[in-house]
């Protein structure tokens, strides 16, 4: 199916409630790295990540009957501060089910977002059970973090954008978690680039995107022990086909390596962005001869962190 | 003396070696402080701070003769990369007095901007001897900080910036140190403001400006103890008159009122300032009934913070 048009109208639709986010550069960011480098700043995006385009665009798809009844959706981390900000911009309820022990910080952030807040058990199941229990009571919409469609849209909404901005960009790269922001990205790159290849960059220790891109079937991590916890997820069946068929290559990086690339990114942009921000670079600086010379672009996915808990 | 053109005419010569820093606002960062905020970002100018800005306009003043003898400061901070990195792209050489206990990786940030470091003792009096060594052998010029008319046009150039893109500020705020900053804002505000307003913000720790607005003379610190690294300095007797003929008031702050600035910009905006960055912000919370409704620019200084000693 050809998304474009849906695309160019959800772009529209959407742009009253997000931030069209600037475009960075660093000349000793791509002296390391052998080519022209142009970071799209969804750090700076509104709640601090990318998910608030996908939020936004899944949540304006409703009918006004379904959006009068709210929104609800299970998360620990960014979709949860997502979810709340775009149902708070456009004015209807949203109900976040969060795990037991998700950090208390979180929990404040979708509160400042007039977010309602439902706690449930750690594990998977236990999340989907609570907020199924809503969805029957409350009659509300479930918004899927990264396997949607209007959410893969949203998310690829960021590589237009930076398309536009640098249109004869040679390459992509993102992080690749639950897959949404690859998916998007991979058919904006088809839709608005020229030639334009997508890559992600994975944790070696979550290679589930990875493996899946070798077997041909999605595939789960067992024991995920990376501190990119934006990337522990595992892909679905709506985005994995869009991934199989357009993006180039998942790069597998070491978390050494993670850190190393988050650092400088601090150190030499004054910018502050997530661990699982750092992996595309991460993985650029992995494969240097892949990109040397070319004209690159890495979506920054976001800049929520503990600063009392950081890794360096 | 009206320094309008000279404004005018420095700025198009330093273009070239600077970057047109961004301006940044920030929902949050308004809200709490009752009025509209615009961010000059000089974190994200050369070397990480505004003093490339002042650095670059006074080694371009000088003669072809004096040039190709090189430049000379002494300096543990942001000013020793200025002068190294604008000599550099200038392509004349820099030496750069350091003070032993200057930090291992102020000293590799020099070396990498090819500064030629020479070591000297700890108080001012031994930089200034060593600095002077180096111009009776190698006939190279000065470059004073702050206290230097080139240098303050040049630091004046940010808020020169900021005003063409938001012409319409009330009030400008800046931190005030060795007072190069603060003197030229007030010019540039004077030139190219509509009744726009200066104001600083000082540490109550290292209150020297404060005092010597009071007493009409240059004030000193005995023991100035704060975070705000940049800012223990005093004033000199160029920019000070200035200060005093322009700047509409100095507040002061406290120590935990920076740190908590500091970690508001960090968390809110997603970009690093260093301590000294943050006292203007902490400054407008402060005193909100002066700014109430108003808009004011606040120039974020610079972004150089060692990320392994951070105060959260």
């Amino acid at each position: 199916m050809d998304y474009k048009h849906r695309f160019i109208e959800d772009h529209k639709r959407i742009d009253p409630y997000i931030h069209c986010t600037p475009v960075m550069t660093s000349g000793l960011i791509d002296e390391k790295g052998g080519c022209s480098i142009f970071f799209k700043c969804e750090n700076f995006q509104k709640m601090g990540a990318f998910k608030m385009r996908g939020a936004t665009n899944a949540i304006l798809q409703l009918s006004k009957e379904k959006l009068a009844r709210g929104v609800v959706t299970h998360s620990s981390g960014n979709m949860a501060q997502a979810v709340s900000l775009a149902a708070k911009s456009i004015g209807v309820p949203a109900y976040i089910v969060m795990p037991e022990n998700a950090p208390s910080v979180k929990k404040q952030a979708v509160e400042a977002y007039n977010g309602n807040i439902s706690i449930s058990g750690n594990n998977i199941s236990d999340r989907q059970q609570a907020a199924n229990k809503i969805i029957a009571e409350k009659g509300c919409a479930f918004i899927h973090p990264s396997n949607d469609i209007d959410v893969i849209i949203g998310q690829g909404t960021a590589a237009k954008e930076l398309l536009e901005e640098i249109p004869d960009l040679d390459a992509i790269i993102t992080p690749v978690g639950g897959g949404g922001l690859l998916a998007g990205t991979a058919l904006a790159a088809e839709y608005f680039g020229k030639n334009c290849k997508v890559y992600a960059g994975e944790p070696i220790n979550a290679d589930d995107a990875y493996r899946s891109m070798q077997s041909g079937r999605i595939e789960y991590n067992d024991h995920p022990d990376t501190i990119a916890d934006g990337l522990r997820t595992n892909l679905g069946d709506i985005n994995f086909p869009i991934i199989l068929k357009y993006v180039e290559e998942i790069i597998r990086v070491e978390e050494e390596e993670i850190v190393a690339a988050m650092r400088l990114i601090w150190e030499r942009m004054k910018i502050i962005i997530e661990p699982s921000c750092a992996v595309p670079y991460a993985a650029l600086l992995k494969q240097k001869e892949k990109f040397a010379g070319k004209k690159v672009g890495i979506i920054l996915s976001g800049g929520n962190v503990d600063l009392t808990n950081l890794p360096f």
